[in-house]
């Protein structure tokens, strides 16, 4: 693991999502840049302990029992290195989302990736949710007949005021465009939305038309984004995400809507899946029912009605990704991977970009080499 | 009345939201050009029939027990001429939303409405609900700070199919351009959510940016639109209306967010608002209960528990009107009136002009003449 | 209309229903013992005011256009004498709930129903929610094979504080034995959950195991009522009825469990009827859908997506009396009638003696005469 | 660990709790009693492997690196001897529920408990839930003012057709009287009801009146039960707990209403705590606000918003008991104690007893000597 030291979020939730099963174990970390804080770290997780990412990847890789995946959990301009040096090195990627500082970064990694043939994963949770697989099938099975407009919104609070000059630390980095690149909210958290968005129509995003803002005063990164999207074969859509809706915890919602129905999946019911359709009654879709289809069924560890969460659905990546491991396949699908981190990085740069000119409608550009 | 013959929706709703508190009764109409249907119609309903508009108002406004008030519950190409031919002869309106066919007449009807000296009222139906009425209030006392964002969404479903050629009345004016407008969907209930932004942020939108789209093939007039606002004073919001979102009922939903909180609002649940604080537990309110602002109470017939809903809310919006006359005011607020008229046509054609051009933003021009 | 002066609650609720679908007018009452608030609420309501409901009914009945059907809006202890005077003089009844004040009360109506030939009507108003009505279609179509369980929830919180001693008009005559009978939270609204329990299970309740309470200090009759149900055919149930949930507003609701599924009915979400089957995804189904019964979509005014609440629901009960009246029915179904009222009646009374006496299980006597 | 081999539910879920918070780690185990399954699921889990439970706890005291705790999580005939062993040989013990398979052997086993100075913890996992706790917190605070009625449920209906008859290993032992005791449902659900009830309103139920009955065909023990419950000092409840309400999952759901106002926790929405306040609006409470109480917030891993679920909470038991026995407490409160065990054994008993007597009311025999 790269990152995860005292105070971070992310980190724990990737120690415990990735040894919830059984499958992977944390043996190493270079969890902190203050040797001291990473040997602490080391010591309370039971794993070898780095001061440097450089140094762990090159040991690791040198032991017969040494890691053989790197989980990456720092803020964003700490992600593209390590990823390169570990797939240089031999040693397969998981990483925290965005791929990349920028675009250009997610370009080069992703030929890295495709030189390494080591396996690189992106850490889009909610990908990981067994209601969000399913989703994603039905519309596959067509369902819901052809896709015509898909509402994602990522609504957050918590930045409604500027904690990030009061030495809150999560919101420190992130408001930082050294650390966080171009991107505010569209960075953090429009990039799930969007990944979401894609990973369920199974559309493409051609073109968008962005609002991307800065709201609280003094802030220099967006908090607060808005944004229309075309897709390929002209479906149209919607992306809201906002960390100055206040009151708002981590409400992700997406609507797919077809010719023949619609379907919602929202964070706060994530066990549940609603399919609306034009000429029956509604139905609602519980996680671990035998009725689903295998991909979301292979999500649930226990009974349906017993609530699994967060933890759980980024286990679920953990977990593909370590049979993918095993299995020596050539793709960690479906968990998302550096293609989808290139288009992520596009939109979040041509999104800002575009909204900063005053244009209208721009093409995704740098996107479109990477085919989904 | 003018209209509501047979087979008509929003007629019957007239009547029996006028009717509902006993202040108003249905005395005369012009329920149908054809003057035997118009007949029956008016039998059924204990009222005096006419088979023209025109006849009606000269009759009524000669008679001393003649009808006060005039409800437009017509096709849009209907509401200018009896609007102004009743205000001409003395009568108040009730007009059925939107208040024109176009920007033009409804310019010209907010002079003959000043001209006139009677009461003008829109049903705008969703702001007759006590509890959008208390969002109202929440807002205007500041309960939630500066308003930053606002997402109005209504979803409709039941265009998804091309019904306007197999012979659904209701689909099949809404679908003419002659007798709804340049604005399909974004006429018939675009127009209601930007009202009901408008009325309950308090703010009014000053430029727009909008994705209008005819979805369906071979509709002429659009059925879904995806619009971004941006509001005097900088407060960013983002529209979507759309009757091609299959599967959905009529769920009209309200986000505003303050510096503080935000509310949300959603038809399904209309006597429900929910408030959720930046540093404070979520708070739902109830309609009818003892804690609520005097025009939310003052909407509640039954005690708290007892829903009411779209007759009830619609009779809120008659009752309003009908007080205002008796008092002889000069304005029937909380009932939007023909300023409203004017900013939602004015939306609807700028949006409807400005997509078709592949425009970005575009300033609301022609709604900047009335005042909010 | 019997009942109904300055301060009633249901008095109004009656009207609005009653004249909402254009089918029945208010056109007499004796609206208050105080002939002056008599005359008073008659001028308001545009209908002839009399002092005393005998001479009502007699004035009434002698005239060629006078009213055909009397609503009993009365405290309990009013409600036999005026139903069985108007009965007697020919005409027909809608009595609000219960039937009577005692249950010898309700058995001697019964004999004077039907000797009358007249029809008469308990405003169960739950009954003509449509989605109740779709619930008690769907267990009749035997969707969710033989009927096992129902539990039947009526929550309410407004008598949590003893506001009858502080002169709260509804809550003193209710905490009255005098005027109330010897139920209190059982009689008023117990009786709804148990003929709601009966209406939709179509099973007859065969015995009972009370535990009825006074709760507040210095209440004579109770507030706090939890039954064990034994229906006819070995079904078991759970019925609880409180005027002392405090928070509680109105929050009705009923579940029905078979071999194959549950259906799910809640007050607050009225216009959705929810099913969850044992090997298929749960349905929601919303009112005024296409895909619905007759008898549910009857009950729906409006578009599905436009909620209709209470008083809709209420007037679904006088538009099919009204209409049973018109056809000459010799029943009201599903309207419930008379037979209703026994059974109710006997419940309470059993159900309050049992539980003084601290007995177990007891026979529901008296309401055996009366087959369903 | 004892029990937990292939195609247990349980055993799986204590092991990812156990370890999620890197506290505890499965070192050995008895998964089996087939001494060739037992090695497999050891090889599996990284841990020494046992054929035999008295073998294993032997082997483990013995050792400086022997397990100090042991998780018991076979069936209930199965809790009692490796209970008691292991407590007997210097571990503590975390037991899955009931403590025993009756009222001798908790009562028994509290002895060997209070003799051996070691841990007890039974996995009521719902005590383990932040919202619970919450809830408890708010009643101990006195928010509500005192308890008048508590109403828990607990419908699942995945025992509505006699699937123990046709191989599955979950129904099979849950339905053999050998292996479950005297109580079906209510031993396995039924427990957990009663216990989430006490746990919340803090107060102990004194008397019971029970309708246990086995309502699918040649089932032995029961899977439906309705008890009404009577509170030390008075206050009224409602148990409902059945395998037989089909189409539920697993929805416990507790009520607990006071003098001002009522809590409501549901399982299936597990992060929110509503409270329905008697004269101001609804709140709702989310996991990990700031807001909540410690012990609430405690149980956090993530911020609010990110859902935790049953996992989680089981491991907040785990977690809970090692920092008990690593800080040498003498009782591992909040986790529930063989005090609960006892109290739920004497539920189950006299439950069964009396409703199979036909008898009302009776006390809570047997549970008296193990003051709350």
């Amino acid at each position: 693991m790269v990152g995860g030291g005292p105070g971070a979020f992310i980190g724990p939730v990737h120690r415990m999502a990735a040894e919830l099963d059984g499958r992977l174990k944390l043996v190493a970390g270079a969890f902190s840049r203050d040797a001291a804080k990473s040997a602490a770290a080391g010591q309370a997780w039971g794993a070898r302990a780095y001061g440097d990412f450089r140094e762990m990847i090159a040991a690791e890789a040198g032991r017969d029992d040494g890691a053989e995946v790197v989980a990456i959990v720092t803020p964003n301009h700490l992600h593209f290195e390590p990823a390169a040096a570990a797939l240089k090195a031999g040693l397969h990627v998981m990483s925290d989302k965005p791929a990349t500082l920028n675009l250009a970064q997610a370009r080069e990694l992703a030929g890295i990736v495709a030189a390494s043939g080591r396996l690189y994963g992106l850490t889009h949770v909610y990908t990981g949710y067994p209601m969000v697989r399913e989703a994603r099938e039905i519309v596959r099975r067509g369902d819901l007949g052809a896709v015509r407009k898909v509402v994602v919104e990522y609504p957050q609070g918590w930045l409604s005021e500027p904690i990030e000059q009061g030495g809150d630390k999560q919101a420190m980095w992130r408001a930082d465009p050294a650390q966080s690149g171009v991107g505010g909210c569209i960075g953090d958290i429009g990039t799930h939305a969007f990944n979401l968005a894609e990973f369920v129509s199974g559309l493409a995003v051609e073109r968008i038309c962005a609002d991307v803002a800065a709201v609280v005063p003094g802030r220099v990164l967006d908090d607060d984004c808005n944004v229309l999207l075309r897709f390929a074969g002209g479906a149209r859509g919607v992306l809201i995400a906002s960390q100055i809706s206040a009151g708002a915890r981590n409400g992700v919602s997406l609507k797919v809507y077809g010719e023949k129905g619609g379907l919602t999946w929202r964070h706060e019911r994530a066990t549940e899946l609603t399919v609306d359709w034009l000429h029956a009654p509604t139905q609602i879709l519980h996680a671990a029912s035998p009725y689903l289809s295998g991909s979301a069924l292979a999500g649930a560890r226990i009974p349906t009605g017993h609530p699994e969460g967060f933890i759980e659905a980024f286990a679920n990546l953990y977990r593909d990704f370590a049979t993918a491991v095993a299995e020596g396949r050539v793709s960690a699908d479906p968990v998302p991977g550096i293609e989808a981190g290139v288009r992520t990085m596009a939109f979040v740069e041509t999104a800002v970009a575009a909204s900063r000119a005053g244009e209208g409608w721009v093409a995704l550009e740098g996107a479109a080499a990477c085919a989904r």
